[in-house]
């Protein structure tokens, strides 16, 4: 059920609505009441008969007339009770203030499942509980026990902390940023970041998303909606529980699983999300796209009456992959008419100390109508000479006739460069306290415009043919599962992975000394001899190992060699013989594995393989399923890729096959959705092709 | 000559006061007059007998008495004048204000330098020029054209940007922060930052430093002074142009070297400066170590009634390698009694949503006796029912009685948390607009104390013992000197390395085809072979590089091949023979090498070695001259350290013989400083000791 009514109700009971000053369901109808909204709002108080010198109802039940919406704010062992009546009432929405809940242990659970079970059935959407309530300023409805209004505009946003919404509203008066939907979404029993993001897609009101998230339910429906979002409007998320600490924090905190950070990276990436850094940030982005909207200008030039903080603006710019604008020759020779002879003569422009505001504002005009300049941040010291608030007037004054370029402003300082921050952010224009920070808010928006740009390309079917042996794959799972075995021997797994024709190197397993002779003299010298068990796992440790065998006597001696180690290793281990393995030395190791996330399941991690890889943590991570582009994405992502391409004239390997391979394991693991992990490392490569050296799978 | 009585003069001339509102000499003089500066101040200037009411000297030649320093604002080019004066007056001490020096090209640096030369003859000292003067608030004196005064404390901020000054001192006022000197540097004519840390080493009024910097002059001295600065007091340090693009603007702008900012890193840790990164975090360290001086305390409690912020800040802490404290079984104890049953039961300690003033307080109380605890960071965010002036006023009281406890403050918002802000900042307890800004301020502190236990150990001599052939080194390089040639071949090289004991594969130069026969089979196959000739660079390129030469044959044929591809390359290359080396394939590849930075002069870079090291960027560096603990430190830095050391059961390498090595390298620059470039790499190692396979050594 989609949540326009919810959003927009024309009529709302409050369930718990009171007299008491200082009650949660006393600011929740006061809020209602003191604002214009122009819909009926109904108090329900099981005690009294009036409310706030309003006629109150014992039950909602007892409502003469039609409601919208139900918002309770009652202890919680009495809200499914309110629920069933509201069910009866023919009320569809809910919102539940309470807390009590999921964050209370066992029996909070219980309860919350009772309910969600219950509304399923009747076709009840509940935001909540243990939530602020929402804002919605343009239909003048405050239906939270927020005490202050938000300002109305077009930034919807989403908070999983009823806490943090309060800060952010308080924040948000005093820096004139304005919301289409202002809506604390609480312990997520129903509505979650999916429902909302579906309904916001179609807000006409709404032109940009920020959410506060500490977990996260529907994922992979998140990420699909967040697509499609993405492509509309941008996304900006601040996801907290980057650390350990944190993550465990957050567990605590919201009683949901927090799953592993580096996985929302990738997903987030895939659908668009930008994800921000800091509180800052999402302060900063808020007041950007509030006062301007999405833009996607990105030749930045920065003018200051300091040097020194434009340097520090050019390096927070360069270190966060942004480009200083090429300013035209035309402009440089006009602003050598206006700009004395000390002059930077590049950008960033340093229009010296003793820049007056008809300096600022020539400088100004002749970048905005540089066709190599798109967005111009302004910078301003307070000299005795500086005149801040005048600057902004005359800015503002030429800014207004070239609505298509940027403007940022940072005015540093305290009392001095207050005004004329107030003149600029009266008329829309962002003021940021440092420069660092209007750069970073710049740079996420342009994050975005490159995010946008890919949406989808991972989606695409993959086009390459391979003859996999589905039903071959299945029986090996069905033997591993009948012998109640969770992981597969080496043989099984090269076995596995060779019917999607991910190939090893030619092995055979023997199972006597004469054998192991023929078989490693068939295959050629020199080879590799491992145990084959499915009770070994650590094959190293057990002795079960030996690489560089010469011929064909040393090949029997390792053999038995193999057998007596292992056995004293583990006498009970059931022993199917020795894999003898064609010795491959390529010139690369890789690895090629997937780990299952508990929120947004299989992740393929790809990188440099061997030792190296645990110091070296050169890997980078995909969602399922990968086509050429992803594919491509993740090799590009890794350090060794600077190798694997052919580096200073050295041979590399062939990066369209390597990309084949990683095509092949995505499906092999969307097929198999049973595999917990599968590891291939080392993936042996060079020029000529590459081969599984070892490789690992646990159901 | 101390700057004792330039930064506490009795008695001032200002060259080129007037009474013209809006100069820059109106404005100086104006300062000094309005404050009450207990000394005594007389204009000069050649066209007024009286300036602002006050009777005006046409010449400081003409004051009737001693004068201690002399401020000068008047044109560049009459400036050398009247500095001449000064010394015929026997003024000591004098301050340049006037631009046009060596940011303006030829003209200036010689005029700059003219000046200097008569100075030192004269031992006077100048600040500037085109700086903004002092601020010196304990002493009421107001030496700068800055229209706004300081407050008084222990902060001594000294300013490369004059602009950056204002934007300050504004910001500074605002934020209830105190300075014990407000230096504006200008651009270092005379006195730099060396001079100035000298000064502020003994200077009681300053208990912390804090220095925005574009360029260094004097580094050793910087550093070495730094150092014995660092043991009494902090030092931090913005040093902006860290991207390319903003080390060339800042050389723009300041005209001046930057060198290679990777290097400040590593020479701000050697003298226990602390970096930091952003214009905020040099905002909220001046306000930390204003209010609360430097302290010990790392075991941080955060208290919060959100739980959203409350994770934000734990990802924060940690990320900057913080750590949250333990709170006492006891402490846990006592806060279940008084907090409710939702509490987070750990750190951070989340007294959630519906927490009151009394909340606050009973939590911080029990905080204050824990003794795992010794910094609290208290967040707020603004619930109805919190009142954060009430929770600020409480929190002081209890906070009171436990001094030697650390309380830092993050109340989010805007209008509604204001006054519990100002409460707080009243009583010298800061507050950061987010909790991150305070934990990025905490954390200084931390690097702080971490850096000064480690200051002067990289100074302790070395206690190796080797011998060293320095004069048959010092007649390698005269032979390559009088040969004109810039570069040693690879055999010099290695026996320029042999002579400080880092030996080589054994090796030789033979001169035919017989002779490399013999003695390739005399070394032993399999053997490289390598051109010998000053003038081939590059001996893969020149075809003249063959590995895994096998057998006796084999030798010969190379020798031949060798000769014609070089020959082929560059005909005219004078070529000393063919070098044959044993073929070493040890596990590890390292990288020891040096550059001779502009600023700080040698500069070791050690890490991964071979082919990766410049797609791996696995390289740590450390200034010269390393002894056992820097070269420990220098290793440790690289991620090839975790395998070096040995790595799950595999053999690492002899880490302390490395060290000596790296140690022998140092002493080998340090002897020779003519040396411009020496590359070891590979370095080849195991456990079994390490060889130098390739070396190119640059004077």
């Amino acid at each position: 059920m989609s949540l326009k009514k919810m959003l927009n109700p024309q009529s709302i009971a409050i369930v718990g609505a009171n007299s008491r000053k200082g009650s949660v369901g006393y600011d929740l109808f006061k809020n209602i009441l003191n604002s214009e909204y122009k819909g009926e709002v109904f108090p329900v108080n099981i005690k009294r008969s009036k409310v706030q010198g309003v006629k109150a109802y014992k039950n909602v039940v007892d409502l003469e007339q039609k409601v919208d919406l139900a918002i309770i704010a009652i202890p919680a062992f009495k809200v499914f009770e309110v629920v069933k009546n509201c069910a009866k009432k023919g009320i569809k929405n809910i919102i539940v203030i309470s807390a009590g809940f999921s964050e209370i242990g066992k029996e909070g659970v219980d309860l919350s499942n009772e309910i969600l079970e219950f509304i399923k059935k009747h076709d009840i959407r509940i935001i909540g509980p243990n939530c602020l309530g929402f804002l919605r300023p343009s239909i003048n409805l405050n239906a939270s026990f927020a005490t202050q209004n938000a300002k109305e505009g077009s930034v919807a946003f989403i908070s999983q902390s009823g806490a943090f919404c309060t800060a952010m509203l308080d924040w948000s008066r005093k820096n004139n940023v304005g919301f289409s939907n202002f809506i604390s979404i609480g312990s997520m029993l129903d509505v979650g970041f999916y429902d909302l993001l579906k309904y916001l897609k179609d807000d006409k009101e709404t032109k940009s998303i920020l959410i506060y998230m500490e977990s996260l339910t529907e994922a992979k429906k998140f990420i699909e909606i967040a697509k499609e979002v993405s492509l509309k409007k941008p996304i900006f998320v601040l996801k907290v529980g980057k650390s350990v600490e944190g993550a465990s924090a957050a567990k605590s905190h919201t009683g949901s699983l927090t799953g592993n950070d580096e996985v929302f990276d990738v997903a987030f990436e895939r659908a668009g999300i930008v994800r921000l850094e800091t509180m800052n940030d999402l302060y900063n982005i808020a007041k950007l796209i509030s006062m301007q909207g999405v833009f996607n200008n990105d030749k930045l030039v920065i003018i200051t009456n300091a040097g020194g903080p434009g340097v520090i603006t050019t390096d927070a710019l360069i270190n966060k992959h942004g480009k200083l604008a090429k300013i035209s020759k035309n402009s440089i020779d006009k602003l050598n008419k206006v700009l004395p002879n000390s002059w930077s003569h590049g950008n960033p422009i340093d229009i010296i100390g003793d820049a007056s505001p008809e300096r600022y504002k020539k400088t100004v005009e002749i970048c905005l109508q540089d066709k190599n300049i798109d967005s111009i941040l302004i910078l301003l010291t307070p000299q005795s000479m500086t005149k801040p608030d005048v600057v902004a007037e005359e800015l503002l004054k030429v800014y207004f006739k070239h609505k298509n370029k940027l403007l940022l402003v940072s005015f540093l300082g305290g009392d001095d460069v207050l005004k004329g921050r107030e003149i600029f952010e009266k008329e829309n224009i962002p003021t940021f306290n440092t420069p660092e920070l209007a750069i970073n808010a710049f740079i996420n928006i342009i994050k975005y415009n490159n995010l946008k740009r890919d949406i989808g390309k991972s989606s695409t079917p993959n086009k390459i043919n391979f003859k996999k042996n589905f039903k071959k794959n299945v029986l090996i799972l069905e033997k591993v599962k009948s012998e109640k075995r969770k992981s597969l021997t080496e043989k099984e797994a090269k076995l596995f992975l060779n019917n999607y024709e991910i190939f090893s190197a030619e092995h055979k397993v023997v199972n006597s000394k004469k054998e192991a002779e023929i078989t490693a003299t068939e295959i050629g010298f020199p080879v590799v001899m491992k145990i084959s068990s499915p009770d070994i796992l650590h094959k190293v440790d057990a002795g079960g190992v030996v690489v560089g065998v010469k011929n064909k006597k040393e090949a029997g001696e390792v053999f038995e060699n193999i057998i007596k180690s292992v056995k004293k290793y583990n006498k009970n281990a059931k022993i199917e013989g020795v894999l003898i393995e064609k010795m491959v030395n390529k010139k690369f190791e890789l690895l090629i594995g997937c780990m299952r996330d508990e929120i947004f399941g299989h992740v393929v991690v790809f990188g440099a393989g061997g030792t190296y890889v645990e110091i070296l943590n050169d890997t980078a991570m995909e969602l399922l399923p990968l086509n050429n582009f992803s594919a491509d994405k993740i090799i590009k992502k890794t350090k060794i890729y600077q190798l694997l391409k052919g580096y200073r004239g050295q041979d590399g390997v062939d990066i369209q096959k390597l990309k084949e391979v990683l095509i092949k394991f995505s499906e092999l693991l969307t097929d198999f959705p049973e595999i917990k992990e599968l590891d291939i490392n080392p993936y042996s490569i060079d020029k000529n092709g590459g081969v599984v050296l070892d490789a690992k799978i646990l159901i």
